[in-house]
């Protein structure tokens, strides 16, 4: 039935619904919403998002570096001559290394992990891209790792092994500052944020 | 300049972060992660995206009774012997039918306004679809006309002008009712909700 979506039998944008509702956070209604603002929109938008989305496996592949996405291999972060080679900050995901560039930070190199450890999940440390940064440290000479990995279960976990992993290979390793985020209010703080705060607390 | 897509060169990745973050209520960390996600996708999914938004403007068109979007015209609803056709309901945008068929309240048929009459913006009634309606109701002989459209200033102020326009017709105009959404709480609602719903309440 048009419209509905829940009878047996899909129309096109239907179909686009279902579709759009499998990306992360978007639910029905999202999905419904962004389908028919496609259709109300100039077809060449549709046309040029399909295009993109043809495209887009065969144009970006893993960087064979550092393990981001890139249409170069090595990517421009790692070839860029202007980028301190002897700092890795390391990344659970690809996407990750996007938002740290934004935030125009950090002038080094990355390393994606491409996960966590995570036993209870059946990811150990070989399933990660750990070797590889393992290999990079030693090869490279690097100077520190930053290990940028959320501040969770299984991102502790991880930072943990790969403290000690890297413990003798010459490099420093430190970790992102876990805390209050800016902006935010002690009362709305969890227990655990607000321990953490307290533990990496500075002097002023 | 990879990841970060506030450079000049946008790589694949970035075009379709830019494409996204067009989508209605989609910002820039929902459209990267929503291309991070596609990228990390089995390509199939990617595929079968691009070609339903390919399709989708040729397949999909407007009711020339009702004004919903159908792959058949007139569209299913239109031409379901099961659905009540004395019974409109007039809804502003075509997106509106798929919410109200989804709650499976209304067996009616519809008709879509195509918009809202705000004067500020230009839109007159001559810019909606209304002319169609006051025929559609003249020709079949409509017994009642559900005003759907949303308790906004505009939305009162389209129901004002349809409610006038059809003052002869010999349908019944009503109006979806306003007040406490269900599961809604007193102290939280708004000055002009507790007036709608204390003006239509109800005799129990």
């Amino acid at each position: 039935m048009n419209g509905g979506g829940s009878g047996p039998v899909l129309n096109a944008l239907d179909r686009l619904v279902v579709l759009l509702s499998k990306l992360p956070g978007i639910g029905r209604k999202s999905a419904g919403r962004m389908a028919y603002h496609i259709l109300e929109s100039d077809p060449n938008y549709a046309r040029t998002l399909a295009e993109q989305l043809q495209t887009l496996h065969s144009a970006i592949r893993r960087c064979s570096i550092c393990g981001s996405f890139t249409e170069a291999d090595p990517c421009p972060i790692c070839t860029d001559p202007n980028r301190d080679s002897l700092t890795i900050c390391v990344v659970e995901r690809a996407q990750d290394v996007r938002v740290i560039e934004e935030s125009r930070e950090f002038r080094g190199r990355f390393h994606v992990l491409g996960g966590l450890i995570a036993p209870l999940e059946g990811i150990g440390p070989d399933k990660l891209a750990i070797g590889d940064l393992l290999n990079r440290v030693r090869r490279d000479g690097v100077k520190e790792v930053i290990l940028a990995m959320n501040p969770t279960v299984e991102g502790d976990t991880t930072a943990l092994y790969l403290q000690r992993q890297l413990k003798d290979s010459g490099a420093e390793v430190t970790r992102l500052a876990s805390g209050l985020p800016v902006g935010g209010d002690l009362e709305y703080a969890d227990r655990l944020t607000l321990s953490r705060s307290f533990r990496g607390r500075m002097k002023l």
